[in-house]
Parts: C-alpha cells; structure tokens; sequence
C-alpha cells in the first residue's frame, strides 16, 4: 500500500538477553525524530482508528502480538499485518492513512512508536472502531 | 553524579492499555537521535560494563525491573538506581562513565536505548564484570 513500508529489523541473540534492533538514522525510510513512546494493547482490545496529517509513525512490536490494519480512505483499500518477534519487522506508516491495531496475545503487547514530530492533537483524526468496517476475526 | 541525569516520565492509564512516555526531541537534556534498540535482560543477569566515548545513553525500562549501577573511574564513585514501571524515569548517561545492569524481575526485563549516535564498537570499551568492584547484592 501507498505509504506503508515495512522493513525487517535483527535479532541479536545473547545468552543474557537479546538485543533487538528498532531504528537508526541512516535507516532507509528514516524522516526525522520528534518523540518515542510505547502503547501498550491488552488482548483482544482494539485501538483505533486514528489518522495522522503530519506524523510519520515507525511502529516496532518488541512484547506480544499486534494486528495492524491500515485504511486507505481514498481507494477504500485495507493493509494488514500482524507483528511480533516471530515477525519482528518496523513498519512505517506516512500521515494521510487511518490506522488500528488489536493486542493478540494474552496479557499486554506493547509498541513502540518512533514518531517524527511530537504528540500534537491538532494533527491527529480520531473516528470510533464502528465507523469504518473492517471484518476483525 | 555528574554526566548522570534522571527524568520522570508520564504513564497515561488506558482501559485498553497504557501509553508511556518515553523521549520527545524537546524533552530536557535531548541531545541528538542517533538510534534506537531494544536490551533484554534476563532476571538475575548482569550485561557490563561498559564506557561509550561519544554516545550519550537514554535508558527507559517498560518491562520489568532493571538495576543500574554507573561507575565514574576518576573518582571511584558509584550511582546506583532501579527502574521500573513503578519508578517510571528516563536514565540519561553521558560519555565517560562505566555503566552495568542486572535483570531484576522474574522472566526477561525490557530495556529502551534511545542514543545520541549509532552503534560503533570502536567508540565503547567493555570490561569484564569483576574488573570493577561492585558488591552486587
């Protein structure tokens, strides 16, 4: 889809504890760095929808399971994929799309958002889970 | 200790999960993006030590409990803070000083390494853990 990237990210294993990869720089499709903060999505819960007009959303799952769907309001197409460390991928997300995601696993998946501007409300749209259809399994 | 700052950080409690505040660039002592990764840290488990000459650390614990303990060799001083949810800060550490953590909840802590630079072995000098004399409890 337009506007959605995905990029695999490593897994360094180590007896101790792994080290996960989420975002460099130099990575490709990097824009600028505004602010990072987790959410976290409890099991079967959904978030969402939400479009953003300015901020780029690099979305990183390194606890849990998320389904993402994104929603293309134009062509009225749908994207989804489902990340975890089995799938342990970045995804990137450009302004102008509708986004909801639903936790998969149980107890609380969390994401890290690596956003290119920070938090700012008058950027955001926000509609209820009803008002765009997608059939959630 | 100077080189050494700590930040309190938001948790924004959500029926569906939690948001959690982690680096904005307007945040107090932002220096530069350079990347961002993920540490694992097994309960019981000690990764250290470790001096970067140019990055500058931003440590958050989303997942567990994590013990730090920072060591400046000049002056044979020792920092020691643990951060959790339930001490919910950002840990910001400058270039120069020895830093060493342990896993202190039961499965794998969760660290957030937002740093200043990107990873470059040539810039981090690594000692074995009984090289410094820590009375690691």
């Amino acid at each position: 889809m337009h506007g959605v990237s995905l990029y695999p990210l490593k897994q360094i294993h180590n007896s101790k504890g792994d080290i996960l990869h989420a975002l460099k720089v130099s990575s490709d499709g990097f824009v600028n760095f505004g602010e990072a903060y987790f959410s976290e999505v409890k099991s079967g819960e959904i978030k969402g929808w939400k479009k953003h007009t300015k901020m780029t959303l690099n979305l990183i799952v390194p606890i849990g399971c998320i389904d993402f769907v994104i929603f293309n309001e134009e062509d009225k197409a749908f994207f989804n994929i489902t990340l975890s460390r089995d799938n342990y991928q970045r995804l990137t997300i450009e302004p102008g799309l509708w986004m909801a995601f639903r936790g998969q696993s149980p107890g609380a998946s969390l994401l890290l958002n690596i956003a290119s501007i920070e938090h700012d409300p008058s950027e955001a749209e926000n509609r209820e889970l009803e008002e765009i259809a997608y059939p959630w399994s």
